[in-house]
């Protein structure tokens, strides 16, 4: 396979036998503790040099680097481009395949998605499939499991054992000539379109050239970076579960407004093949109204999305399952099966004999304590003892609450032979008929 | 009966046989229609005075009397204290009897609770107590079916038929001294404890005997009887139903804040006897930390509540009914009685003849218009094919969300009799031992 012999510069040690210095019969470094004095080793130094160290720079020359209000606009700018390269192309379009693209679409999310310097497409979606499919399990490249920082970017700043991650199937993005291309020749893309663009433009058309590098490469890397970041950290994390609270997967506002809109992450993972994450209107969804834009201008089109009955069938299921949690934890009363059995007769015998049982639908009550305190007044409950006080407290005399059949059911002391009454004077009734037949 | 020849200024008419004019038999001015010119026959003059006209006055009165401080801040005490007459008093331990108080604390009730002039505890707790046993129906005599209007003040301004209003059982304010002299002084009450103490106070401490009047009296009154007619109105219209949406009752925090509390109405509707409105801590409801700073003070005693469990089974069952509302509305798939049954092997044949048919948990599914679309690609949604899929699609290969779950069922066209392929086996072989047994 020739792709697969392809260095990728922020990948390299995370793709199984990718790498030429890898050899997967040799014990990994990851399978020797840290040390104090193995450390550096497990530290992978390419990363920490792309996401910690540059940035850093970045920061410290920004001291001395005057901020030009071009050089802001078009910072902001070129970060929402990136950042749709990313959010829009590497993961929606290639690792999700949730719409199609036409080839210069393609050129074009290549291109800026590579500016956002989080490796090519091929890497970043292999990898992305693979948390999907194997989310909060040891496969999981980035689980956040293990940390909501190591999930953040712990897991690029560490080197990680490749054999550890899932497998997937990315076979139809190496029959992408977009993302082969764009693998093959990552590191110039990386160069070209993270640093040397921004500074080109911002030199060329209004003399910033420092202030490109400074603000519009280097700086807007770490903020994009940072943002995206955050779909696999605090997605993870902060949030609601409204279709599936068996994984980590979460919604919020806040992590849409950091991630361009891919915040509604429980609903992402439940139906990742939806190019949309914001289902609702009113939502915070760039990534959606990109593609949406897209698509009228001829330029994307397939535009998945799951029936809207099939995810309210999701949310139905998801709230169905709460309400079963939280109804286990209450007391229902004795179920009705492990109450002694009661003749009507012996029912009303006990009445009689004082105690304040009262029969509806079946079961017999106990209301001696309840009388004094009865709503309806002392009156109103007496008059329902030792009888048959079904429709009674149903409506015929008084439509009781939900919370007065609840309260209901704390009474139960007994079932009564039959249900009620009534079943005694048919049994009576039928009794007489077959003596009477047999006497015939 | 004495107590109920005695008539009571606002409530003569609506009480049945109360008033001495009031003779049953004869047609009720309620029972002809109201026309061009028989309107003022209708209208309860008494009411209007007391709820519009007097407050109009005070209104135009307020234009030539200076506000000083010291009755500004009278006037909004003295609106709290009357509003917990009513909401403290009246309301939850009148009406309701939800918790009890020794004679100081009813005394107190009483009178700051007439200075609201909405009529005797004995009146209002009567109609209160139809309010609750016949809400929403022709009984209750606040209805908000008949409109908003007529539930906040409209049932007091116009003439109502005594006999409509559901009878309900006050003898036991009938013992209690305090109610009984209070509604056979009412009048006396009213105009004192409305107007001649507001008067008085402000005259006699800060010399401001006008202002004392017009706004710690007549103003006062009127903004403390519209806040506590929105519990009729406002309460039963605006806000959710989190135990029961049968009838009209609703909380909201919007009421609370207007009502002194009293605007958590759903629940109080539910758990009528419960001293508390709100059962949160954070909700507003100063009629409960009234009642409980009494409690602290030793002038209130026997607080009722209702156990949480109680309440959490009643949000239990009302957010159950909601969510069995939603699925009702949702496809669930063609429920699988209604399907045609196969056997294994007509399901294997027809997979053979190349129709894309998977058989999961004994039901056979038509996926050849999805294979394209799998998001775990061609390969793998074929190769279950003609099988019994159930465990590869259940995390044997990959467990598959809700949502792919939720679609599978869309796409059900028949199931197999006895489930799956190993009950063929199991016929066989049962099949084969009788014919051994038989044999030997
Ligand atoms: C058997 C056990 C009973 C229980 C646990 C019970 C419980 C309650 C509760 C909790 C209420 C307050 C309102 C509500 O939540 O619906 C109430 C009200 C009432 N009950 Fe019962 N009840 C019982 C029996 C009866 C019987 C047998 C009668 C009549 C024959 C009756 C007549 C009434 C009436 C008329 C009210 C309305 C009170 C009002 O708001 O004025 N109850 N009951
Ligand atoms: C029979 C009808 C099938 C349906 C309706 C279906 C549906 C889906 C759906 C909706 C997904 C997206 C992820 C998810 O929502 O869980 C998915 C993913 C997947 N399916 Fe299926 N599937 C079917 C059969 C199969 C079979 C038979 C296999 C394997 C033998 C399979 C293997 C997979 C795998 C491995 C994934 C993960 C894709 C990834 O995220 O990388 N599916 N399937
Ligand atoms: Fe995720
Ligand atoms: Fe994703
Ligand atoms: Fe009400
Ligand atoms: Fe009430």
């Amino acid at each position: 396979e020739y792709l697969s012999s392809q260095p990728s510069p922020m990948a390299s040690k995370l793709e199984p036998n990718r790498n030429k210095n890898y050899d997967p019969k040799k014990p990994h470094i990851t399978d020797t503790p840290l040390t104090r004095y193995n450390w550096y080793k497990h530290v992978n130094w390419l990363n920490v040099t792309l996401i910690v160290l540059v940035p850093v720079y970045g920061m410290i020359g920004a001291f001395w680097t005057p901020l030009y209000w071009q050089t802001a606009v078009f910072s902001i700018l070129y970060y929402f481009a990136t950042g749709l390269g990313i959010t829009a192309g590497y993961h929606r379009l290639w690792a999700h395949t949730s719409y199609s693209a036409t080839w210069p679409l393609r050129v074009f999310l290549a291109a800026v998605g590579g500016g956002a310097v989080e490796g090519s497409v091929r890497w970043w979606a292999r990898d992305h499939r693979a948390h999907h499919r194997y989310t909060d399990t040891e496969k999981d490249p980035y689980s956040v499991r293990k940390g909501l920082l190591y999930s953040h970017f712990g897991w690029m700043l560490m080197k990680q054992n490749p054999k550890r991650i899932g497998r997937t199937d990315i076979s139809d993005l190496n029959e992408d000539p977009v993302v082969v291309w764009q693998h093959r020749h990552y590191l110039k893309v990386v160069l070209f379109m993270g640093l040397i663009l921004p500074t080109l433009v911002s030199g060329l058309v209004w003399g910033d050239y420092l202030g490109g590098f400074v603000y519009a490469g280097i700086l807007r890397i770490f903020f994009i970076q940072q943002a995206t970041f955050c779909v696999n950290s605090l997605a993870h994390w902060l949030g609601d579960q409204p279709f599936d609270d068996r994984n980590s997967p979460r919604d919020h506002i806040l992590t849409a407004l950091v991630t361009l809109g891919e915040g509604y992450h429980n609903f992402h993972h439940e139906f990742p093949s939806d190019y949309r994450n914001a289902i609702e209107w009113h939502q915070y969804d760039p990534t959606k109204w990109f593609i949406w834009t897209m698509k009228q201008l001829g330029l994307a089109y397939d535009l998945k999305t799951f029936k809207q009955n099939e995810i309210e069938k999701g949310r139905v299921q998801q709230a169905q399952k709460k309400l079963d949690q939280k109804r286990a934890k209450l007391d229902w009363g004795v179920p009705l099966d492990q109450l002694p059995v009661l003749e009507w007769d012996e029912y009303v015998d006990q009445c009689k004999n004082g105690r304040g049982l009262i029969a509806v639908a079946g079961v017999v009550h106990d209301v001696t304590e309840f009388i004094s305190q009865h709503p309806g007044g002392k009156a109103m409950i007496k008059s329902g003892i030792g009888k048959d006080a079904t429709s009674m407290f149903n409506g015929g005399v008084y439509m009781h609450s939900n919370g007065a059949h609840n309260l209901l059911s704390t009474m139960r002391v007994g079932v009564i032979r039959g249900g009620a009454e009534v079943e005694i004077w048919k049994r009576s009734y039928a009794a007489q008929s077959e003596y009477l037949k047999d006497g015939s």
